[in-house]
């Protein structure tokens, strides 16, 4: 049995029906979706706007995602987005990304992400700002 | 009985699975990203692209939708979209865009979009390439 | 000067940056999913479960929607969609939907959105328990 | 340097305006939505439709997804996706899929998908049609 990550943020969502698709299920592909928002509102809360950044010629890039669906949300369903930084270095950082439903706490899906900045010059490169804040709620 | 427009342009689509909601019909919200798609490549084939306009500081915004869901799209459909342009001033323009199944030739959706354009300067304002382009296709 | 119709409900969101589009606006499809989601919410909360009628054979159908869209949502914008209920029949029922910056509770969106119940016959009619919620809540 | 699978099935796409996010590039949930849109075509194209399969009581269930973002996709762009059946047995199936430019044919997208199937009894197992469809079509 697998240890949990040492979380250092989690948000909270409910399904929409127009994100269930006729299966009965969440679409596999919203579920990205909810990572997404739930990487950005956590950078956010350190001080690191994505879309500042990308203001500023730096562009955030997934490189890679790696996704286990354990147990499908269905519609009327709350849970739970949990994220932990795993690994950082000067070219890509690392988060695991779980889904939880609220009321019964079990685990519905499981994810790595993968990704990196690019500077302007085109070369990934993470800037030290970033850096520093990742390095301080690596897990 | 209502006349149809003078279409200028038309453009096939297949209904995405991922687009079907739990009712089992295309969800509503998805027809108003068939008909921009179908109006960004209208524009394209004329020479006006959306994205090289916003580049240059020319925002294209819609600033009303009216919709009319008949029939409803399903999953394995084939599609058309038609466009015709109803009207085109300096401040505004207004497209017509019905949807119709490519088997049965039924009409299931009938839209009415009005937009303008938001220059740099912040006054919404047709540029004159964009006028002139819409006026030749006034239906 | 219009008056505000005398809403019933109302619910909060945050933008997620996924449903900002190229143009740095949230894209013109996503406030119709923040509208379902918002009478699908509101109905639940008075017992009715539009998932839960489809498994009994009762449709909720929209069939027209008009949407103005007066000031964009961008990325990080907290907004609250507002829902009153302006007419109900046996045949059909009509919300008005807004949705206000929640900083500035400046209006942003106005919609209209006309819809109607398609029971197991197939010919469209609101069943009496939905009937007399909306009335209960006509504003 | 690694040999491209055998493709059994390509599909091509134009990219929306709609599905490119506030960073210029298609948003990284879209692209779940074009590899499922290809996998349902691909089983249409053999018989199998994954509608009328879950009216039997067989749901199609994605359990993992890998997907490697190599180069984004951007406004304007036409690509195509590729799919190799890469191992199916009595209790999964995995498929293959890449994306390439189609002016460039340049590989943008690599991805990885795992699924089972549900049958009414609810324990995971590959109905016998479906095993052999994918057996044929093995890389």
């Amino acid at each position: 049995m697998k240890n949990s990550p040492a979380y250092c943020f989690e948000l909270e969502f409910a399904v929409r029906d127009s994100e269930v698709d006729m299966f009965g299920v969440v679409n596999n592909s919203v579920y990205l979706r909810y990572l997404e928002h739930t990487r950005h509102t956590f950078l956010k809360s350190t001080g690191i706007d994505a879309a500042h950044m990308q203001q500023l010629g730096f562009n955030l890039v997934v490189t890679r995602i790696e996704i286990d669906y354990k147990q499908p949300l269905r519609s009327g369903d709350l849970f739970v987005v949990k994220l932990a930084v795993s690994a950082v270095t000067r070219v890509r950082f690392v988060f695991l990304q779980d889904i939880y439903h609220l009321s019964s706490q079990q685990l519905t899906t499981s994810a790595r992400i993968v990704g990196t900045a690019i500077p302007p010059n085109g070369r990934p490169g993470i800037p030290d700002d970033f850096y520093q804040v990742l390095h301080t709620h690596l897990a």
